[in-house]
């Protein structure tokens, strides 16, 4: 009741608010031109066609640099740059993972990057299941010895994509517990949310002086099946070939492309998504969608005429497997003057929130952004916003402000790294959305000049 | 608007008909009972889990044939029996489709069951497109010489699923046109309606003197991608290894069971569905489903009292690769005295429509089976019943009366023939609604001694 009577006082404040008012005339015609957008799905449908899968440190990863750059120099894109660093390189192999006894059949896996192998003829072990990461954390050291660790949980759907965060930890450092506790392997229930027979990859990392072991995900038809033969009450062996390897440094990238602004005393607006994708699908949602949302918004701002500050796209390279490109652009362009950073990495589905973290004294800009978003159906946050993966390093560098465009996560973890991530999954009309939304704040900071220094941090 | 008033009409006319009046007492109680069912969950929870996907002529067949009377008898049924027979026997081997230009990457895809093999280097050929079956049908002979056929089409869900015969043909006798066309080799858009990256296998067959070819189905999303490259217009070139064997004669079998009925003199009901699936799911819903539900409704019919008639369960085998079961006991049992064929094979989604084929002096007994279903939310179909592929050849052999209860095939053919055919797929309620569907048939036909016998056909 209490929260109610606050959102009522709430609304009539914003009334009463002449910045916070509907968006001016020029905002929505711009919006309007986003709404039509075909630029955006262009950039997906291309990728995923013409390149498909591109998994960083690989060929494809290297082709989609150049489809990238060629692509930007087409639509009017200046300063196009192809950044390369090196990375270690971990790749698939054969993956299989078949019930021996007492109900034999297969189950649908796949490895987690940094998995190790277990040689052609794969091991064969007995199952040990965990319902939850805790009851893993809570077995005796050395009770897995020669065992098949199997964890499962509850993941589900949510609009934040919170549960992301409860449920992922079993890959992230599941095997690595396992291994601590002796196991020869480990199979999770997939971080996912779907219930399609494609399982879901994506990192796990071992501790340094912990031996990696074989790590890989079921579908979760499959971890639902191998529990209700588990609690049958038989001993269940797990036959789990899984042959990855990791080839050493290759070569990934950044692509980078700038909107040059008139007024290059004030600092920079970066937006990043990135190019690299897990190899299982073609990586539509997840993140051809970003790079095509923040390069079409781009160049809606660039129709309407030179902003005053320059807004440059990051294409990051290998964020799947480390933050590799975010990484190395925090690093690299430390130097440049940024005053933003925003990232598109959450699919395709629309924009239902806008997040800040800006200086007090930027508090009418942002009054300003929240009611010219209003018109799309996107309310205002109280979460300070944080950005994304890859310009995490560049903020913490630089002490940026950020504005977060925060989508609806709940089909994300549907699809998240899974064979499933493909064009069809993407709604244009969602996707035109993100479009206007990311157009609208672009056109907004990109024409204010107000200081977005951030305050020292403590 | 007339149809409207003829609705209101025949509504009216079913008023005035006491025999199509809801239910009596005792039917509604059974139906009640059988709404609350488990046995026919158990049974597809049962089959999938401790069998698994259960191809024909394989020993996980052979297991579920075990598991079948293990169940049979449990439930109480009487003269339990494996009726083997023998019949050739196809496998899958290794299955990979790769795009090798213009854009290199990975499609999913299936062999299709009497595939021929490509040898395990696989083959490499150039794609030729067919948006549809009839584009390759009216394709010059010859023309597809050292070539991959590439047939599309675009079936869309129906809740008759007649989209199946529509769109069909392409994988039944796509191949046989190719192979005869002189192609090296076909891929298939899946005969499915689903947006996942997981094939709709299932059998074609090649006419005698037609060398086969290897011909797959390509997952939907990869069809689509697969047609976005063909149309940007520079040739295709495909990679394509799919290597299955046929292994010659292998025994597979079907599964009888009864519920003796009162009176030996009146016909028995044969209530059919078949054990096998295919080897790429675990059989859920085609067609574990189908025996739990015939399953479930006789154990209620048993748990209500003896009836007149005789049900003959037949869980038959080796559906999915030519009908060898249901042909088997159309032979064997040719002699026994039948009175009714049906058969539940479309799932384990609500029962929409009850269909009859019976003499016209059974009139009443359709218009009491019709009023009984009502609470079921099931209307009358026009449609004369036609059985289902198990039971043909005994309604053929022996001129047999049919009653169809159909299936709301909607999300069938996301499903038919995928990975996906799993539990998790079930939707318990739907499936309870099933078993009072057939319970209250089995009960009133069962204790009913009208005569079924059918017109001799001209």
């Amino acid at each position: 009741m209490k929260k109610t009577i606050r959102m009522i006082t709430g609304a009539t404040a914003l009334l009463l608010s002449t910045s916070a008012l509907a968006a001016p005339s020029d905002v929505m015609a711009l919006q309007d031109k986003a709404l039509q957008d075909d630029i955006a799905y262009d950039i997906v449908e291309g990728l995923t066609t013409e390149i498909g899968p591109r998994q960083a440190g690989t060929d494809a990863e290297a082709r989609a640099r150049d489809w990238a750059v060629a692509k930007l120099k087409t639509l009017g894109f200046s300063n196009i740059r192809n950044e390369p660093y090196m990375m270690p390189t971990w790749i698939r192999g054969k993956e299989t993972a078949s019930v021996v006894s007492p109900f034999p059949q297969k189950l649908a896996v796949t490895a987690l990057g940094n998995s190790a192998s277990t040689g052609e003829k794969g091991l064969t072990a007995e199952v040990v299941y965990f319902p939850t990461l805790a009851d893993l954390m809570a077995a005796a050291d050395g009770s897995l010895k020669g065992k098949i660790a199997f964890v499962s949980h509850a993941m589900k759907a949510t609009q934040d994509g919170s549960s992301y965060g409860a449920f992922g930890p079993a890959r992230f450092v599941g095997p690595n517990i396992a291994a601590k506790k002796g196991a020869a392997a480990i199979v999770i229930r997939s971080a996912g949310t779907d219930h399609h027979r494609n399982p879901h990859t994506g990192n796990t990392n071992f501790e340094k002086g912990v031996t990696p072991i074989p790590a890989g995900a079921l579908s979760i038809p499959d971890a639902e099946n191998l529990e209700r033969m588990v609690k049958r009450g038989q001993p269940v062996q797990l036959n789990l070939v899984l042959t990855p390897q990791n080839i050493g440094q290759q070569e990934s990238g950044n692509v980078i492309a700038e909107l040059p602004g008139s007024d290059p005393s004030l600092g920079m607006i970066v937006i990043a998504c990135h190019l690299d994708s897990w190899d299982l699908g073609t990586g539509a949602i997840d993140d051809a969608s970003g790079c095509g949302i923040i390069t079409a918004a781009a160049k809606h701002v660039m129709a309407a005429g030179q902003p005053k500050r320059t807004i440059r796209l990051l294409w990051a390279g290998a964020e799947e497997v480390g933050l590799w490109g975010g990484n190395a652009y925090g690093e690299a362009r430390k130097g440049d003057k940024h005053a933003l950073a925003m990232e598109s990495d959450f699919g395709a589905d629309r924009v239902w929130r806008v997040d800040f973290n800006l200086p007090e004294t930027a508090k009418p800009l942002a009054d300003q952004i929240a009611g010219a978003l209003q018109p799309l159906g996107i309310g205002r946050g109280q979460q300070p916003a944080s950005g994304g993966a890859d310009v995490q390093a560049i903020i913490r560098n630089n002490n940026l402000a950020v504005i977060d465009l925060q989508q609806d996560g709940t089909r994300y973890f549907d699809l998240h790294h899974t064979p499933d991530d493909t064009l069809d999954k993407i709604d244009p009309e969602q996707l035109r959305q993100n479009v206007a939304a990311w157009a609208t704040v672009l056109s907004i900071v990109g024409n204010s000049d107000a200081d977005l220094t951030m305050p020292a941090k403590e």
